[in-house]
C-alpha cells in the first residue's frame, strides 16, 4: 500500500482523489500495489467531504507523515508551493505536481534537491494536460536529438481563435464565451497574453536542453492582436491561426517563443480545435512527431499526475532524464535572428514600395487592404524592411 | 560500455547501426553509458562494409557472447526469428524487436520467457513505426481504463488512399505509383488486405487488455474494394477514407477490427496523409489521446528500436507492464454485436424498400447510384437489413 498526500483540493486535486477512488483496481494493478490517499492539505473548509478526516489545514501533516512517500502539489501559483515543494523534497519525499509556473521557474532547483535525496519531481501534467509528452520527451525519443518542439498549448485561446474562424466571433466576442464557459477566467492575460503557453515552452525546451529556459529570455506576443480581417486573409490562403509555442535548437543554441502563427490546412496542427491541445517534436532520426489531447481540464489533467504518481510507486529512485539544469544564458539565438515567412498586411497605396522591398509578389486583397507572404528572412531584417515601407497594419509568422 | 547485437541487417537493422553510430554522444547521455554494436548476424555478404569484422553468419556468435546483454532482432519472419528470440531470451538477453508479425504471434511466450530470466522484451518499432504507442500505453496512461484503441496503422494503404482522394486516382494506379515508390511489395496482400493493420492492432490490444489477441479473432477488411465512387461520395458528405484499425473492451470483453472506415473532416485523423500513421486512443479519464508520425521507413523505425535499447541500458530487469498472457477466446464480442453507422451505396430503384427497412433517410446522388448513412446498428442487423433490400452496392463503416 503506497500512500499519498494531496496539496491543493481545486479542480486538479480533486480529479487526483477521484481517479484513485474510481479507477482503484486499475491503478493496482498498473502501479504493482494499491495507492491510497492519506491527507489532503487545503486551507478551505472541507467538513462536509465524505472523507473530512483526510483534510487538514496543517503542512506538517503532511511532511511529518513518515508513511507519506509521495505528495500530489495542485494548489498553483508559486510562494506556498515553492515553499512546501522544498520542504518535501528535502524531507526524502517524491512530488508530482501540475504547476507550470513553478516548474518552469523552479524546477532546476528542485531537481537539485531530488537528486540529493535520491527522490523523483515529475510534472507530466504541467504541459498539454493529459497529454504524455514529457514522458515522451525523456524517454520515448531517447534515440534523437531533438531540433524543435512546437504547438498549440494554451486550450483558451485555441477555443478563442476556433470560435473566431468557424462562427466570425471577433476576439472579444470570443473571449466572452470563454468567460461565460468557464473555459477563460476574469482576467485573461495569463491565456490571451500568452503567458501560460510561455511556461509550457520553456519546460518542454529545458527539459530537451537540459539547461532552464527563463520565461524572460522567450519572446511572447498574444492573440489580443487577431482580428476578423486576419482570419479572413488566413482562410482565403488557405491557413488557420493558432497561437504557438515553438523552440529550437541549432548548433548548441536555443531559441524559444509564443506567438500566433498561419498554420496550413495540411498541417495536423490545423484540426486541433477548441480546448485541445497538441504538441509537435521533430528529431534528427525519427522525423516528425505529434500528440494530441485535452490540454486541459479536471479529469484529462489528474489523469497525467496520477500516471506519474503510479510511476513512482513503480520505481522511487531519482531518475535525471526528467531534469535540467540551471540557466546557461550565453546559448540563446536572439528572436531577431530567427528565420520565417511572415504573412503581411498593408494599404493599397503601399503596394509599390513593398513590391521594392520585399520583391515581386502576389498581392491578395481583402476587405480594406492587402496582404501578401515574405520570403524566409530573419525577424530583425522583417523590422527593417517594413520601416522601409513605413510600417504595416500586421503581420504573423507561418509555421514551418 | 553497453554492448549489443543486431539481427538482420535490412532496412531498420541497418537503421540501427546509423543512428548508433550518428548519434553515439547523444546516446551516451540519454542512456547513462555508451552504446556500441558488438556483432551483427545477417547470411547475406558484408564483407564490403566498412565494419565487416563485425558480421557473422553464426547465430552462435551473438548467442554466445556474454559481453552481449542486448540483441536487436530486426530480420523480420516468424521461423528463425522465433528460435532465435527464444535462445537470446532463454540465455539471459534482453530483446528489441520491430518484429509485428512475430509479438502479435509470440510475444505472450516471450514475456513468459523474459520473467523467468528478468530480462526484457521490448517491441515499440513493431506498431506505428517511429511513434511512442507501446510506451504509453504502458506507462503514461496508467492511471485510466483504456476503452479504446485505434487508428492508421499501415503507410502503404494510406498512401494508396490518399492518392485515391487527393489526385482522383484509381485503387489500381494508386497501388502501382506505391510499388514504384517502395511504399507497396510486389505482392501487396500484407499491407492492403489488412494483415499488417491486423497484427498491429492485435499487439495493442494484447498490451491493452493484458491477454493476447490473436490474429484469427480480428475482422480483417483491406482497400481493395474502395472506388472511385466511394472517394466521391465520401467527399460530397464531408468524410475521407482510411484503413482503420480498432479495438474496444466493453464490460471485460473485447473486439478487434481492421477494416475501411469513413472519417469526418473534424477528425484528426482525417489529416493524417501518405506513409504517416497515427493512433487515438480514449481512456475513462483522459478522454481522447492522439499519436501521430512516421509509422515506416528506416530511421523514425530505428529510433524506436534504439529508443528501447536506451530504456533497457537504463534498466534492464524484467518489467511486467509491457506483456500480456496467453488468450482468453471466451472474452470476445463477435464482430456481428459491434455497433456501428454505415454508409451504405443502393440502385435508385431500391430507394422505396430501403426507406422502409432503414427508415427515412436523405438518399445523396453519386454518379449512378444512391447512398445514405445507416442510424447506429449492429454489424447483424446491418446485415439482415441488406439482405431484406436485396443487396447493396457497398457499404462502408463509420468511424466514431
Amino acid at each position: 500500500m503506497k500512500k499519498i498526500g494531496i496539496i491543493g483540493f481545486g479542480v486538479v486535486g480533486s480529479g487526483v482523489y477521484e481517479i484513485i477512488r474510481k479507477n482503484k483496481d486499475i491503478l493496482t494493478k498498473n502501479a504493482g500495489e494499491e495507492i491510497d490517499v492519506k491527507r489532503i492539505l487545503d486551507i478551505r473548509d472541507f467538513s462536509a467531504h465524505e472523507e473530512a478526516h483526510l483534510f487538514t489545514k496543517d503542512f506538517n501533516d503532511l511532511v511529518g507523515d513518515s508513511e507519506i512517500d509521495i505528495v500530489v502539489e495542485t494548489m498553483g501559483g508559486i510562494k506556498f508551493a515553492y515553499e512546501y515543494t522544498k520542504a518535501l523534497l528535502s524531507s526524502g519525499k517524491s512530488v508530482v505536481t501540475s504547476n507550470k509556473e513553478l516548474v518552469a521557474a523552479h524546477g532546476d532547483e528542485f531537481f537539485r534537491i531530488a537528486k540529493e535525496k535520491n527522490v523523483r519531481y515529475l510534472y507530466e501534467a504541467s504541459v498539454g494536460g493529459g497529454i504524455p509528452i514529457i514522458r515522451p520527451l525523456a524517454n520515448d525519443a531517447a534515440a534523437n536529438d531533438i531540433c524543435e518542439v512546437s504547438g498549440i498549448l494554451n486550450g483558451t485561446t485555441n477555443y478563442i481563435l476556433t470560435k473566431m474562424f468557424k462562427e466570425n466571433e471577433s476576439f472579444e466576442g470570443a473571449l466572452k464565451t470563454a468567460q461565460e464557459l468557464g473555459y477563460a477566467e476574469k482576467d485573461p492575460t495569463a491565456d490571451v497574453d500568452g503567458f501560460d503557453a510561455c511556461r509550457k515552452i520553456s519546460i518542454l525546451m529545458s527539459l530537451v536542453t537540459g539547461k532552464k529556459i527563463p520565461s524572460e529570455m522567450v519572446h511572447i506576443a498574444g492573440i489580443r492582436t487577431i482580428t476578423a480581417e486576419d482570419v479572413t486573409y488566413a482562410a482565403a490562403i488557405g491557413y488557420t491561426i493558432k497561437l504557438i509555442g515553438c523552440g529550437f535548437t541549432k548548433e548548441g543554441m536555443v531559441n524559444a517563443s509564443v506567438e500566433p502563427m498561419l498554420i496550413p490546412e495540411s498541417c495536423p496542427l490545423s484540426t486541433v480545435e477548441d480546448v485541445f491541445n497538441s504538441v509537435m517534436v521533430k528529431g534528427n532520426m525519427v522525423d516528425t512527431l505529434m500528440f494530441y489531447g485535452r490540454g486541459a481540464g479536471k479529469l484529462p489533467t489528474a489523469s497525467a499526475v496520477v500516471g506519474d504518481v503510479v510511476d513512482i510507486v513503480r520505481s522511487g529512485e531519482y531518475n535525471p532524464y526528467f531534469s535540467w539544469e540551471e540557466s546557461d544564458r550565453e546559448s540563446f539565438i536572439p528572436y531577431e535572428d530567427v528565420e520565417a515567412k511572415f504573412f503581411v498586411r498593408i494599404e493599397e497605396s503601399q503596394i509599390p514600395v513593398a513590391r521594392e522591398v520585399f520583391g515581386d509578389r502576389e498581392f491578395i486583397k481583402g476587405v480594406n487592404d492587402y496582404g501578401f507572404v515574405t520570403d524566409e528572412i530573419t525577424i530583425g531584417k522583417l523590422a527593417a524592411d517594413i520601416e522601409k515601407i513605413g510600417g504595416v497594419i500586421n503581420k504573423i509568422r507561418l509555421y514551418k
